[in-house]
């Protein structure tokens, strides 16, 4: 799949965190895609309606970006560019979940890509997110992906030892990672960039995001066994592979 | 000292500057902290209620985080969660004396981790800073280090070419480092981060911050005479440490 | 040119987008550069008066931060301190043209540092931007950037495949450079720094900038043939180019 998107470079406008900005237009760039990210108000609109696909991320919202994200996504429905929400610790501070469930209240999302802890929280069960990390809870997790996919009729990617992605009917699991990349911020963050960028690219989306999983973490497994280096090898990885090298 | 951190796992919310916001949320995540970083003053109480410390770092401070700072701030001391004052090129302008200031009057900080120059401008003597470096002046710094300790009831942590830690009372002094800590971004910036990891995991903060001193200096002499490759080789003596292999 | 960064060690006002901000830092920091960052309204005139030169860059400049950016662009005015000014993306939204022109209406900058793609919406020519990238067009480039620095009695200094700088009299080209540097955030952002911190230090500034974007193309050369690496071989390069290593 990151072969397609090197070959359409499609343009992702990215309005995330301040921690992981960098490392999402690096990892974008690494897979030929074209990075943009814009979050004032006045030009969100403007933006997104000449980008390939949306990335709305919470990390590090506030009242001046939630609002231009939904300006953003409403703007991107109407377009027909396609949206991922990426709900990070949403179930942390009631003010995180009210973001978040004005955004899927108020714009359709193609992808919703979270989280154990995070889908919990949107699914409205009780759980222990711990800030922003997945925490641990009591729930099927499957069922409850689907139903998320099925009440937002999109598509839900959860992340985690394993992943999943699920359209509220059929489920497809990806086997295979690398525990470091859970020490390294924003490797979630990425993926959800990434996943904005095959929407752009793809025809068939449950099948190309799928590839992208397994892409992602077999991307993680070639990253070593090195901290520090990680995020370095992973950005060669990711290239290698939308190169076809690899 | 590291170890326990690596152990205990504190959340820490960091509310820090754009800069330095991706290598303080993986500097944690190497010694097994977990970083949150959150800035909307609708949600910063809540977040800073379940985190095991509170970062305040002003590098690029603006009236909006200044103001989620004091709330953050005042619902930590409610709340008994120890906080970190980094009062970053605080001599710089009177904007930032004003917002340090506010801050230290305010809220009670458990440790003020600074450079000498900033150091000055809290204890009130005119001193050449420079923008956030540390600059030069003439001050007996040990003295004005421990009034300011015993003035505002905490820790302060004084690092450069020799660190010192005191009480007010006690002074520890920590030697070694590597120059090249001071030409890489924000060598300063998470090691106040990681202050206030120590002090969500600990029960002796002096003792303990002066441990974690030292073992910050022995990080950066294992980081090689490279300064590209510095933050990599950091991050990986960083995570030895806090995992005991070394 | 390097080498006399490093030798008066200037402090640099970097208002600049959250994406680069410490890939900007670090690399001033490696040619021995003092790099701060600062863009709260309140403090901006404080910190650019002392500061060597001001670095205006609207990757993500937002309502808040433009009215700074103006403010801080007066004030070195006034000072007699250059600056810099990088239209991110400018041709992108109508909101950054805004941005730009306003910039440019109220502050005398020194130099613009900018792609094609952005030169050419500042010349008022149609051109496929597309997001933050230089894009395809007609133009003459050479005859566009002559006018504009004719048009703001400043130094244009424009970068791809081949740079060029004039002064709207004399064109210097200048070869060389990595394909790489373009799969890499930031690389443009800070050069645009780097061309602050050769104003502060300059006395040539023409004679000085093409050197300068000559040694950056250098470096660039030197980082060798891996993405994931190239950051950190750049930052070794710029560092020993800096200290006459080379």
């Amino acid at each position: 799949m990151l072969t397609t998107i090197h070959q359409a470079k499609p343009l992702v406008h990215c309005m995330t965190n301040y921690v992981v900005a960098n490392f999402t237009a690096n990892g974008l760039l690494a897979i030929g895609a074209s990075p943009v990210m814009a979050d004032e108000v006045e030009e969100v609109a403007d933006m997104v309606s000449i980008a390939g696909a949306l990335l709305l991320n919470i990390g590090t919202v506030n009242t001046r970006t939630a609002k231009a994200m939904l300006v953003a996504g409403k703007k991107a429905n109407e377009c027909g560019v396609p949206v991922v929400l990426d709900p990070v610790g949403v179930g942390a501070t009631p003010y995180r979940k009210s973001v978040v469930m004005e955004i899927l209240d108020q714009v359709k999302i193609n992808v919703l890509r979270c989280n154990e802890g995070e889908l919990a929280s949107i699914y409205g069960v009780s759980w222990d997110s711990r800030g922003v990390d997945s925490g641990e809870g009591d729930m099927d997790t499957i069922e409850a992906a689907k139903e998320v996919a099925r009440k937002y009729q999109c598509i839900v990617v959860v992340t985690g030892e394993v992943d999943f992605i699920t359209d509220g009917q059929e489920v497809t699991h990806v086997h295979g990672g690398n525990i470091l990349a859970t020490r390294v911020t924003g490797t979630g963050c990425l993926l959800s960039a990434i996943c904005a960028a095959v929407l752009a690219a793809s025809k068939q989306p449950m099948l190309e995001l799928a590839t992208t999983l397994k892409q992602y973490k077999q991307a993680s497994e070639q990253s070593g066994e090195e901290l520090g280096a990680f995020q370095i090898n992973f950005i060669n990885a990711l290239q290698k592979m939308a190169e076809g090298h690899q």
